[in-house]
């Protein structure tokens, strides 16, 4: 089959692999129906060190079954199912406390061993417990928005959550990329009544407000955190969604959030040490988010996009087929493309 | 009247300074009765420049009320109250939610123009919103345990409550100074079961067990955070209460944290930057806690010690009077006593 390799920075080819095959009796055979490049494969896209071997990529798909181990109960060839970002039982503690990410059992998507999601296949571990089955047909237009389901809304979900967003407590999100524009919508949907969205890139800044954002504010850094204070009588915002990764993005979070107020972080840190000394205790600021557990946000969410209430694969804005996955990646970099949707 | 004034790192003097009097009509005169000596003090004292005018010290007292403004209707002479470590008016917006220590009028004792506690007496602006009325006098026995409710017991309460203690919540308590004894009491009363206090003291330690820890840990570092793991089953406890302050100390707390755990920190930090990048990320810990908002908790911890239920001033291990307030720095640098208690 055809799937998706990155080489290093800016090197990412569509070569031929191994076709997947069931190994475990747990296993399931997914044909790849959609799948998508996620805002933090451009972190390896712009700084990975060359290598003579290339590794799969991608970690946001979804599919239709084709084949299931001896011990897969849920799923049977034919269903279409969305698989969350990494793979996971399920059923161990931390499933059930809803932390899939830190699964006993769980993994990664491209790990050695494992198919990654930009490819035409991949074999699914553990898939009763990473697979969602979705209601509805290959053919839906629901497809970008159940996608969403598999990372970029469901880490804007996360964010929120974790910041305790509600009707009561005011939001900045840091970051116009998709996942800041799912956690705009993400708050609105938990209640939140004044978003504020920092990011200076008009038409994703447009959508943001479509998703229910109140205000846009274009400044960063000190300018930037006292847009925020002029909106919000000199105070900052209770919480803050940081959903862009770098230590400034992280420092305007610390500057623009609330005293007692939550700085919550779905984008990955790309730095190793951050600014939570005194002047971040004095005013009682709380450090939360991580990486989203979105199989357990999935049937919840789920379901609102099944009945049409809210639409996040609106934040898809091309499409293309498996062989054009390298120019998706160019695109994104280049902000050519806010989010790139392949169709392999 | 005599007050304790610091001159840089080791040394305090106890000098004769102007008798405070009423100046605004929110003021309060309070006689001090008890007063002590904070872990955080010894911070200026183990470092701070010298300086040719000394600035005045101490934030813990209580004492009986000599005077009292004419806006103040909350409090009349001969009044016994307790002071929370810093003044505010407990209506503001910030008061309203519980974080007193972000009042818009509140600040510090010993700050410009502001009394500290270690001497004779205190100037109390925002009187009213500062000060709590105890229901004794100024005999009692359980003066001492009243004092802790200005800061220490407050504070590892404070670490406690944002942390998320609760009965089925693990905790890892480091450091066996006043705070961190403070929180093992303060964990247990929130109906933490099991509580893992880190510490080297034997007569600290002995006390951390009284006040309800079920296991020691001596170790430091990787071996400390080893041992906190080969107690829970290789996780790591739910909740982590960092009460020293260092760089080590929280490092320790972040590898003693089980993944989608909290560590809260009540020590204040002596660091800029911490290690918040992706492996904090990666395991969704959240870091919390600032300074305490003592005026909050005062009321509900208070009804706790006047009916005997728990008996936090069990930490003051050595009681002296004002002039002696030099060799208490010395005594508690040195981890000669525990916490000094004052006797003006």
């Amino acid at each position: 089959m055809r799937a998706t390799l990155i080489y290093g920075a800016g090197d990412v080819r569509v070569e031929t692999v191994p076709d997947p095959k069931l190994s475990e009796p747990t296993d399931a055979l997914l044909r790849v129906v959609r799948s998508c490049i996620c805002g933090s494969d451009l972190w390896p896209y712009g700084s990975m060190p060359a290598r003579d071997r290339g590794v799969r990529i991608g970690h946001e798909f979804l599919g239709v079954v084709e084949a299931v181990g001896s011990d897969v109960t849920t799923l049977k060839p034919g269903d279409l199912a969305v698989a969350p970002f990494v793979y996971s039982d399920n059923t161990c503690q931390f499933c059930r406390e809803g932390l899939h990410t830190s699964c006993l059992h769980g993994g990664n998507w491209g790990a050695k061993g494992v198919d990654a999601g930009q490819g035409e296949a991949v074999r699914v571990p553990q898939a009763d417990g990473t697979l969602v089955k979705l209601p509805h047909t290959e053919d839906d237009d629901l497809l970008a928005s159940f996608l969403t389901l598999s990372d970029v809304f469901a880490t804007g979900h996360h964010a929120a959550v974790k910041a305790g967003v509600n009707e009561r407590t005011t939001v900045t999100v840091i970051g116009d990329g998709a996942v800041g524009l799912s956690a705009v919508l993400a708050a609105k949907r938990l209640g939140a009544e004044r978003i504020i969205l920092m990011g200076r890139h008009r038409t994703r800044t447009d959508l943001g407000r479509e998703f229910g954002a109140t205000d846009v504010v274009a400044e960063r850094g000190d300018e930037g955190i006292e847009k925020v204070r002029e909106l919000t009588n000199g105070e900052g915002t209770h919480t803050v969604l940081e959903c862009v990764g770098t230590k400034p993005a992280f420092e305007m979070g610390v500057g623009a959030v609330r005293p007692g107020g939550t700085v919550s972080r779905v984008g990955v840190p790309q730095y190793a040490e951050g600014p939570i000394g005194p002047s971040l205790f004095r005013r009682n600021i709380t450090v939360t988010g991580g990486v989203a557990p979105a199989r357990h946000y999935i049937p919840e969410l789920l379901d609102d996009v099944v009945e049409g209430r809210y639409q996040p694969g609106k934040v898809f804005d091309r499409t293309i087929g498996l062989e054009e996955v390298p120019d998706g990646y160019r695109a994104m970099a280049d902000r050519e493309a806010l989010k790139v949707l392949v169709k392999p």
